[in-house]
């Protein structure tokens, strides 16, 4: 596993013929820290001790302190207490102190310490080729071509190949080369045992028995639970963390395997890079094993279900765009714009401000409707459905390719270990005199009384939250100021009062203006908004933290918790509430001319009389393609790198560094000047996507080229990912985790949200149940003829309040405005009208059918499709039968004097990765068949099985 | 474990000295039959061998052949190998055929037997006190004491203890007396395993150490997997239940513990049936751990629930309670109801049915009115969204309880075993010359090709259920003809086809009848319907079953989901059709006089004046009660009783048996005349508590003391279920499983469809929204003055079509009918009127907010209910937490070369009822430590975990 440079080929060459690292197991362990060799620099990219043979397993930094004071005598006395009990542990120790700055402990773990804990972590090893494949293996193939064969079958089995064959040939060009990246077999595996090392699939180098990254997990694991500290009071001073946190480190962590740059040998990192994480392989299917290899089951999750999003989002766009083109397609031939855009019919429209705003023609509006027939047509409502049963679908079928990794991973009973708690949290409450033994671990820790210190910071930090989600509403708000007031100004500045006639002629970009006066305000909001979205998601993040820090939470999972509420929730909030305000809000509680609604004086906002949503869309669309645009790509990628240049040309100015020294560096001191791979950046990026998956499935009614950003974004978001880690990260920590935790439980309940928020769309803010109402019931003959003569009601000009009267307002007789009114010439004047409570009823029922219809169905489909597919099931209850077959069959012929031999093969398949069989061990009927060889074993499992 | 009866005190002091079983375990397994002894006649309730010390575990019990022929050959020759095999596998076998009939073979576990398959089937058993309490039942109450004390929390802890002190003497009448029935403690317990005996709480007769329903499970676990045939090809020829259906055997069962009649000394049996199935504990919490106990884990299971059920039912039956009496009081003073009896309004209707049906007064249903409002008013909202959360909070709770009973009875990491496929399957499939190799277990067995077998016969299937569906919904259709017609006739009967006015008096039954036309027709029809549910089910389970049978399906939890999924679905239709008919659909389509929806040339039924909730509500009240006296009672209960009587008649006078001769009988002659333990019974009492649970949630709006029926009835229902258990049936075979299954997905989908049905009762069925909108908008006042007027539409009778028109016709000018539609004056006569709309607007708004603010709260409820309640939760993770660093620090005292003397506490714990703990064993150490006994291991565990 342990590659080398190419200014290494010595190193190299020793692993090669594999005799300079055989003894390295029967070294002695908890030798002294190896003095540094004066003279002997040995730089470069060398992943060994100085004496060649040791792998450098974890870095621990610290820098060289400018003057000795009570602090750094401190800190020193914390590190070798620290060092010498990592050393009792049986780790080995090698200091670098060629660095005028920095100091750097090299940390190795001897296979003494790495079997050791590779037993109690239970880590899942392979077990020997010959064992596996001659016994169970083996039988699998025999089974399944022992079904008969006729004549039907042998026809489909044909026509099956030709659809798997075409798929095959499809699939092709996005899989990456095999023989570059080799895929990863399924191991049979079998949790790590001493005893029973013979059964393992043992290299001839024992030291490239444990992969790297179980190497660093089993170092890292031995760091976090270690003392630093004289006193039994273990809790404060116990582990790498709360050292780092309490400044005695620097930096700890494990070393990258090599360059990834061009040119370089090749190593798993290089491998990652050049298939991964390079642009030009932007197409091609993750190499997922790859991944989850050098960095561990944690990110690996990650990267699968990203990979699995955007694939699941390449249907949906193709969908999309279909929607999007049809309604291009029609956009022009409806009735309702052929009539507002019809000179003909001549509509006098009432004011859309007070005082200032003049009468208008409806035709003004022409272009707005028509563009907005685009999104506001018969299928819209066929993508909702679509899309809410593709969100459906989406996780129903993550959870089957969960289950699938799970088992390919042997993550299947996986369960967390316990926590300790946060160095932080310890450092804060220090001087806190108040203790409590934890239930759990039996040690002694600080503790917070509920009522009296964890009740206050909670209301404090909850009563934060509210402010903060509060601005963003103000902010929205204030959005909606602005929108009044633009619209109003540029209505007053182009016109002087009178009614503006089809034939009044107004030349230059003052007309160009005014002509699109709503599509520029609307556009100029979102872009405001999109600004204060951005500002307030900075704010809000420093806040949250902050205020989790406040609120000293015990565990690093609580604290991930914590933080993934408020962040989610505020940033909810922020991108949410503008939208969801011109979805549902906008333009319903207006009032009428004459009797609007008056809030602070002001009248609200109205829709266009081509309906609320094409605005609904220009606001996704600025505000779900800017954010993916600034915050991913300008924040997150384009400031990183600016920074790495100017900390470059920073070093080459002042500190006078060569290239030539740069390329001397050793492997751990360039990994130091990488970012820390910190635990929470994970959860950003699932943030990220969350909030995505809203926009896309929350508002997709409105947007139906959404689910194409999303995968054109998502594409580039892969490779940028892969891109940070592979190169500007340190290496992390290899983490386990069988799930993506709380955030399926976030993407369903969003995904439920999205049913009943479409529905309201369709129902409340598009056109289509007045359509469908117009045509059934109102219209002569089932056309949309008369359409918008209908959608608009009368207002006697004579009727407007003295204190709201536009100017010139006697110029007309009556005007029309949007809604369902009764004319001013029935006795009950301006009260809704029959058709407004009929369209109501309407869209109320289509609301109540809309949901409960695809909530059964999508219910029905996650129940119809089970959540581990049936053939992984297959395969699962058949390695457990096998398992307690042998077990049962065993026990009576021991029982009956005859010799036990299936023992061997039974102790190997019961505890193989598979929970819950039955553990059975015969230590001395084990060391007999050890020395009979196994082939005789094999004859008698087939005897027992097939029996 | 094993008490004798009174007349056996011999026996019992046998077994109570502790010496006459000792060498039991050292017998040699496998010896031969005993031969009866001759003239040994020892009869009585004897649950020994003739030997007096081995207790008979099992009866395999078949008939003597009247004469012999190929048939009884082969049963012989069959029963032969089968009883060879047992005893090879280590049972030993007696044969009783001291009877002219019947010939009984009583089978006996040995110690190997028994503690063999106690290691295969991994049976948890309790460890010694010693090792338990000493370790980490000490550690417990150490940290809990450990915490400071101060003078609040003193307080505090004062308060809980009143509090706990005053729910304590709430609760006591309700349990049972602990000196009669001990309460039984969680044990620790283990796997079993041979090698680790010493650890184990072994009594000083080995015989007593495994329980009699455990000694059971494991004699059924060999007779289920022993082959009878001579062919190599299993499946066929493979276990008790195929040798059952074949008839080989007549009965295969354990006995009973002893007598439970009153006179009979103590024994388990006795204990629950004094405790339990007596009718005077009715109100007694139950003895759960006794009943698993005896019967198992899923029965225990069953009743654990069904008492979970019957509890959770009583704050129901409360608020149900209340809400009905607040009805009664407020019944009289409404408007609406004071309107329709006021004579002094004199409102003349239209007629209710075709030609014959005169005018009537609106006066006349003022008793429906009044009475409907006792159903109908604004705390039937409260109760509605009451009752969604009840069924909430009890999944909830119940998901809790569950997870308590899962620890205390070892079932937290229950895995169910491969199933072999059912015997009726083979018999069926024996001439089919398809075999194909099971993937899983690699035997033979006959296999159905999709689409030339499975296919059809599902099709089939399917479709008969369809049909019989239908025919409950004919059923239904025939009792709306019963009603229409009969409420003509009546109408016809009493009235001359004149008007009847307010004066007119008549007098006699006639006018009783009359008066209360309506009241009687929906009662009849009601008791009708009832009639035919009954006959209905009856065929419906025997078609279900035959439908099954003719599927073919290969496991026994296959053939129980598909009758599951069958009867379910069936008893849905049958049960609620009449009243999903009567809540939503009647009286919706009728039409308005003049032009009346007419189907297969009849008008359609209309709602009273009160509304359809009375109906709906009589409709519930009758199929309810009914089902639960006719079906749950008089058939389950009285028929089984009768015929039992029937049989001892029949008996007494033909067999001329004496009771001397009764008292005489074997214990298994006794047991072998009970019924059949099935395991499909479960099935059906599950089966009608969901549908009882579906009545009480899915229509609780309508009916609000259902809950105290159904809590009635449930009371009544434990004890009878529990007297069927200890006296009627056969032992049934302890059987594990750790969830109610299906049952809990299948009340979460009722609980949702309640929140759906009870938003449109409310809002379609009831007037709460018509007159929620009427004193909002129509009224003058706010008040409901003038309600009624509102709700009556005109007609002017000149606009009858010729065809329809009644008698005498024009003696009246205009008469009312119930809808919302324009007066015959205004331009668009007969239209909907604008209010008819509004309504609808409202009640469909309703049905949304309704909807959706539930299921937002209960999916708030379900979210903050953790599964596993904290404290459960606490626990199992300090013990997993004890165990895996006990492990570690083990571990690394070794490889230091220190003695590792955790080992033993470490295994012991590692292995303890807690899932995926590491199983570390160490052989040797073990063995060493046994010796040097178990004082200095406790010592050494101090340090290790409090260090």
């Amino acid at each position: 596993m342990a590659t080398a440079n190419d200014d290494d080929v010595k190193i190299q060459m020793l692993k090669a013929d594999g005799v300079a690292h055989e003894d390295i197991q029967e070294e002695p362990s908890g030798s002294e820290i190896s003095e540094p060799i004066p003279g002997v620099k040995r730089k470069g990219r060398n992943l060994f001790f100085n004496d060649g043979k040791s792998r450098i397993d974890y870095i621990l930094a610290w820098t060289r302190p400018e003057k000795e004071d009570e602090n750094t005598e401190k800190a020193k006395k914390a590190r070798d207490i620290f060092h010498h009990n990592l050393q009792e542990e049986g780790l080995q120790l090698e200091l670098d102190d060629s660095d005028p700055e920095i100091r750097y402990m090299k940390v190795h773990a001897t296979w003494e310490v790495l079997s050791r804990y590779g037993e109690i972590l239970k880590i899942k090893m392979p077990l020997q080729e010959t064992i596996v494949s001659a016994d169970i293996q083996k039988k699998y193939s025999k089974w399944e071509t022992l079904e008969e064969e006729n004549p039907v079958k042998a026809v489909s089995v044909q026509i099956w190949t030709a659809i798997t064959g075409l798929f095959k040939r499809f699939r092709a060009p996005f899989e990456l080369d095999s023989s570059i990246v080799p895929p990863m077999a399924k191991k049979y595996t079998l949790a790590f045992s001493r005893d029973r090392e013979y059964m393992f699939d043992m290299p001839i180098n024992k030291d490239e028995f444990f992969t790297v990254s179980e190497r660093c997990r089993i170092v890292d694991f031995i760091l976090r639970r270690k003392s630093f500290g004289e006193d039994k009071n273990q809790a404060f001073s116990f582990g790498i963390k709360k050292m780092l946190a309490d400044g005695f480190y620097s930096a700890a962590y494990p070393v990258h395997e090599g360059h990834w740059k061009a040119g370089s040998a090749m190593n798993s990192r290089k491998l990652l890079y050049d298939n991964w994480a390079h642009w030009s392989k932007f197409f091609k299917i993750q190499p997922l094993d790859h991944i989850r290899d050098y960095y561990g089951e944690k990110i690996g999750l990650y990267f699968a279900w990203l990979g699995f999003y955007t694939q699941m989002l390449v249907p949906a766009s193709i969908m999309g765009l279909i929607i999007f083109i049809y309604g291009i397609a029609i956009m022009g031939d409806s009735y309702p714009s052929i009539e507002i855009c019809d000179p003909k019919l001549n509509i006098t429209m009432c004011p859309l401000c007070d005082f200032q705003c003049p009468y208008w023609k409806l035709q003004e509006a022409c272009s707005h409707a028509t563009a907005s027939r685009i999104f506001d047509n018969n299928a819209t409502l066929f993508f909702a459905i679509f899309m809410s049963l593709w969100g459906t679908l989406f996780l129903e079928f993550w959870k089957r390719k969960q289950a699938v990794i799970q088992y390919k991973w042997d993550m299947i009973d996986f369960i967390k270990e316990e926590e300790p708690p946060r160095p932080e949290y310890l450092a804060k409450l220090a001087d806190t005199a108040k203790t409590k033994v934890n239930p759990i671990t039996g040690l002694k820790e600080p503790h917070l009384p509920f009522w009296r210190r964890r009740f206050p910071t909670y209301l404090l930090s909850y009563s934060v939250m509210i402010f903060m989600a509060s601005l963003a509403i103000a902010g929205v708000v204030g959005v909606i100021a602005y929108r009044v007031s633009t619209l109003a100004a540029l209505n007053l500045l182009h016109d002087d009062g009178t009614v503006r006639s089809n034939s009044t002629i107004v030349k230059g970009t003052t007309e160009v203006i005014y002509k699109n006066a709503s599509l520029v305000t609307t556009i100029t909001a979102a872009l405001i908004n999109l600004a204060l979205i951005i500002i307030l998601n900075f704010i809000y993040s420093k806040i949250a933290f902050w205020l989790t820090d406040f609120e000293c939470l015990r565990t690093q999972s609580e604290y991930d918790d914590s933080i993934n509420i408020k962040l989610f929730a505020l940033q909810f909030v922020n991108y949410y509430s503008s939208i969801i305000y011109i979805a549902f809000f906008k333009g319903r509680l207006v009032g009428r001319p004459g009797d609007y609604n008056m809030v602070f004086g002001a009248r609200q906002e109205e829709c266009e009389p081509g309906g609320c949503l094409i605005e609904l869309c220009i606001q996704l669309a600025i505000i779900m393609a800017g954010k993916q645009i600034v915050q991913n790509n300008l924040i997150e990628i384009a400031l990183p790198k600016l920074l790495k240049l100017a900390k470059r040309l920073y070093r080459r100015k002042f500190k006078k560094e060569t290239a030539e020294q740069k390329a001397n560096m050793a492997a751990w001191e360039k990994d130091y000047e990488l970012s820390v791979a910190e635990n929470t950046s994970l959860f950003q990026e699932y943030l990220e996507m969350v909030l995505q998956f809203g926009f896309l499935t929350i508002f997709v009614a409105a947007f139906p080229i959404g689910p194409l950003c999303c995968l054109l974004n998502n594409i580039i978001e892969i490779r940028f990912d892969a891109l940070k880690f592979t190169t500007d990260l340190r290496r992390p920590v290899a983490e386990k985790t069988a799930d993506i935790g709380i955030w399926f439980s976030v993407l369903y309940a969003i995904s439920r949200i999205a049913v009943v928020s479409n529905a309201f769309i369709i129902a409340l803010t598009s056109d289509f149940i007045p359509r469908l109402v117009y045509a059934n019931t109102y219209s002569q003959d089932g056309s949309l003829v008369g359409y918008m003569n209908f959608s608009l009601s009368y207002f006697n000009t004579s009727d407007f309040d003295s204190r709201h009267k536009p100017p010139h307002w006697d110029e007309v007789q009556i005007c029309r405005y949007r809604d369902y009114r009764n004319p001013p010439w029935v006795e009950e004047k301006y009260e809704y009208s029959q058709a407004y409570w009929h369209i109501l009823a309407a869209r109320f029922a289509f609301v109540v059918v809309f949901e409960n219809v695809v909530i059964v169905i999508t219910s029905l489909i996650a129940w119809l499709i089970p959540d581990v597919p049936s053939k992984l099931r297959k395969k699962i209850r058949r390695e457990a039968y096998i398992a307690s077959e042998i077990v049962i069959r065993t026990e009576l012929m021991k029982a009956r004097g005859q010799s036990p031999a299936g023992s061997l093969l039974d102790s190997i398949i019961s505890k193989m990765s598979f929970p819950n069989l039955p553990s059975k061990d015969n230590g001395n009927n084990v060391s007999d068949l050890r020395k009979r060889g196994k082939a005789e074993i094999t004859s008698v499992d087939d005897d027992n099985i097939d029996a």
